[in-house]
């Protein structure tokens, strides 16, 4: 198969990745994460999210979601996060059904919490013991829709929920592309977050994620319950090795800024062609506009997928070709013409 | 670090799986199992495991026996293990956080569930509410203790399951050490059991396990709970190729060969010193004896663990070369001078 | 404290309930439901929801729907439910946490789930293994806004799920209300759901709910997990006594009308105050406007509950007399003139 | 049914508890705990367990037990608890599926656990990410086996655990049996606990049991978690009275000293039948021997249960009267003879 623009997670592995795993591959090291590229990984971070941060390598992004949510919240709290959320919309029962998780979905605009009905939220009256505390907060960066909190929108949620003692959590299956949109390291583009998880998949390792907490206090809880959770890998070097391998060299920035920018590119395109993304192209997704009850049949020919019926998702990778982009313009024209 | 014997995922990643890593990187590919990797390794597993057999790629160990355990038991049921089996000493929390998973301990030896405890608890008169009820039981083929149980052991638990209603499930981190061991491919290593953890990390993997049926009824179940339980990989087709990787020109029989021959090698040489090992070796496993109290300073200047305060365990892998035995075995000899 | 109107848990037992729990203690009696009560509450049970109906009393309305979701899904499915259902308003994280259920709301108007919208879930495409299935729907009868559905409405609930293979519950913490209101039997007023959390406190009883099951697939999960849940009490005979109690001579029909008329009365009260509910009055509960921002002082001096800033809530009770209707619009209109 | 020995839950209610109910049905009552019933227990528990106790009313054992084992426990955190503990043997999967629970057994003599094995598992070397940490032991006071820790005994484990940072809990589904036995309060029979499940319903009560917790630490833990468990009555009251009941005049020693003594008494007849009990009575069960392979046959025709296939159990009432210990005997001498 060739490229496409299906998801960020039908590419392949970058090259620099691939080869960090086979000079990984060095002898025996010590298993679940006692071994030096973990150690590299946590000093890397640190550059990144401050001397305190620590790192928690973890399989994939349901994973690192549903650890940090299970270290942020009491078994009576529950977490706010936008209805368009990975947690809400692409994770089944795993919130549920690992941690016991309750998520109150609160209103988006393209992808982008509400502040508003945050706020409201969690400055209501205390509640008694019927209605779950609202202790924590998960916003995504860059979002399910494409878009990417600006600094100033983070530190708003980030005040905000601190005045309410809520703790807060990116979801950073994108972080990367957020923060070339920003112009900002990982650490600008994650806010006052508490705990963030960081996707290294999406960016180009093979199977790479991890969260990262910025407050000391979170260690432990995350390195027993990475355990309890499924999610300790007993090779984590190879784990380790990946993300370091996106971080040395800013990889990761360049991974991203050639998503961000094949994606600016194909709304360029479709602009060309009349077709305006529904959401402000941000980071490396675009969502087509296509006549109502169209996606599916075009989504069967050209490598995107259907978004709802009058919509399509392209999503661009680090490996974007100015072909693919050009193939699928070219296709994607006389599907729309009026 | 050079090799030790300190566990089988202290190695690295054998070559040819390094390279089926490589030779998998090739443009995009549908993500979450829809890719051809997947539907390779679905042909390959029913050469070993029978036609119906289905294969399930998840990340680790403890993932493959908590999926497991979750489909073969109603919320009401107990499983049934040996108080050595990995779910029970080595899972955290995890059988019980996941899927709330009660797990009822039984007798063993050297690792092998004592068929007389198990048949008693089968063969209890039918329970009340209070008690769950043991609807499953899980060995470990080869066991924690580097033993492995003989077709014809398998035979009767399997028939002592089936009599009862009970699924009989594998925990196979080491299938391939005991299929080697029995001369068997992997599905005779499993005997009749329903549901096998298969192992590829230790036997050299990079990071791949999978849970396989040999039941279909049991192929969406898994399907929806591995999602569910945060062990479905969006690269799917990278985890398939490890294990394709393995199972290709018998990949895993030559490891796990070496592996358990560099076990026996070293037993002898143990001999040699008159130091006898705690448990049969049939596997990749030696645990040796050495004078009370001694283990840990031992293990702190030779390449093992302490198991207990008179014990030491040496894990072979693919990669063990006759010197690490002979460097171990030197290295030992003055410590265990009477 | 004298009787109010801010719920109907507030309201104390019913003379003949207390007198069933007197007659019941008659020497020792089988303790976990294999007493003569509990059978013959069977035989009540059968008489309203079919000869197959079974019955399992439990402790308390959120045990009795923990109980029904978790015997409705399996653990990738979802369960569907107006969002101001209790499930999703009341029951902390009790769903989550005992049977790692998850609940996707879904729009109501007056505590009636929208059809439509229902319609829309179920008739979507089948999902992938990202998102649960939405295999059961409930819908509670009298709704938390004092409404109750018709048998039409049901029936076309019951339709449209079974056209869909989801089950169908009531949650019938108000059942007899809502029968008494359409004028039927218990059974009736439950229309064509597999799964009823059968209300007896808010009724006349001192704590005793249970769950019913109109399809005896359903028998053994919930016997097996009403003990799994911590919902089996030892001495059942005296829940068994409380709802038998209820169902003899038609109590529950007699007490609910209570409530009922007692709810119609204060509506047509407040009408000659010029405040006329929110929702319409078919149950024992009704929602007063009050001026913007006035509910929580009024609150304060009258026995009802603010519901939101410009809406108080009364709920009347089997024992509510027509003086605590005159003394409640007696001290209410001076607090709502204009 | 007449009254038997198949346990103290097949007993009724006591009339000072019936009669406290019908006293509690006073008007309305606020919901859920805030009412003064609730307020009174509260103050004669500190009269008991010191000022800084709280209590939380709760259904049934089962409840109380996993209640408590939730807010002991972080969720990487297991519970030991001797083999034949309750909970270990009579819950099911509860305290699996509700909290998550993993609990390891301890050997035991006589149902009271075995110091030097709790103190083994206690002072292992601090463990790995791979196993849970043990950070709470519970015991049960009176044992399952009709024996009582001395107050020594007691404090010896909860020095032992508070040396480790272990939480103490007690089962005392049985404390005011335990309390008669030693002649002390029921705080003194609960020893150094920071959480004691008391139990009413074999003292008595309809159905009422509290979580009790001497570290006020617990309290908003308690409060919320026993919503979250389905543990929150609505009327509450009525549970607060039927413990209060037995507080009053110290009823609850009455009644455990009557159902002692019938023990007492039972087993002195047994010894001129020449059967010695199994265990020591200290409180208010009876482990009978009879020939190999007839407790079966025999519990079919006397009022008792059979515990093995040589041991009957039966336990006294606080009802229990003279003329059942002699029917039994009378019963029991031709069935047993030689």
């Amino acid at each position: 198969m060739t490229r496409g623009f299906w998801s960020d997670n039908a590419s392949g592995v970058h090259p620099r990745v691939l080869a960090a795993l086979a000079e990984a591959n060095e002898g025996h090291a010590p298993a679940y994460g006692a071994d030096r590229w973990t150690a590299a990984l946590r000093e890397r971070i640190t550059d990144h999210f401050g001397p305190d941060a620590t790192v928690h390598p973890v399989f994939n992004g349901t994973g690192a979601n549903v650890l940090a949510a299970q270290v942020m919240l009491r078994p009576w709290e529950a977490l706010l996060a936008p209805a368009a959320s990975h947690m809400l919309t692409d994770e089944s029962t795993a919130p549920q059904r690992i941690g016991g998780t309750r998520i109150l979905p609160v209103p988006h605009t393209a992808g982008k919490a509400d502040a508003a009905a945050v706020a409201a939220v969690l400055e209501a009256p205390r509640r008694s013991v019927h209605q779950p505390e609202p202790a924590a907060l998960s916003l995504t960066q860059a979002t399910e829709y494409g878009t990417v909190y600006s600094a100033a929108e983070l530190d708003e949620f980030a005040t905000l929920a601190g005045r309410h003692g809520a703790r807060l959590h990116l979801d950073g299956a994108r972080l990367a592309n957020a923060a070339v949109r920003l112009g900002t390291g990982l650490g600008g583009a994650a806010g006052g977050a508490a705990l963030v998880s960081f996707g290294g998949t999406k960016n180009g390792a093979l199977g790479a994620e991890a969260v990262i907490a910025t407050d000391p206090v979170f260690a432990e809880p995350l390195e027993r319950l990475r355990k309890a959770s499924a999610q300790l890998a007993s090779k984590q070097r190879f784990l380790s090795a990946q993300l370091l391998a996106l971080l040395e060299d800013d990889l990761w920035r360049r991974n991203a800024a050639h998503a961000n920018a094949a994606a600016t590119r194909l709304a360029e395109g479709l602009a060309g062609l009349g077709l305006h993304p529904r959401y402000p192209v941000e980071a490396n997704a675009v969502f087509i506009p296509v006549p109502e009850g169209r996606a599916a049949e075009i989504a069967a020919v050209l490598p995107v997928v259907p978004w709802d019926a009058s919509t399509l998702r392209a999503v661009a990778s680090f490996d974007t070709a100015e072909d693919d982009i050009d193939a699928l313009l070219t296709g994607l024209a006389p599907l729309v013409e009026p």
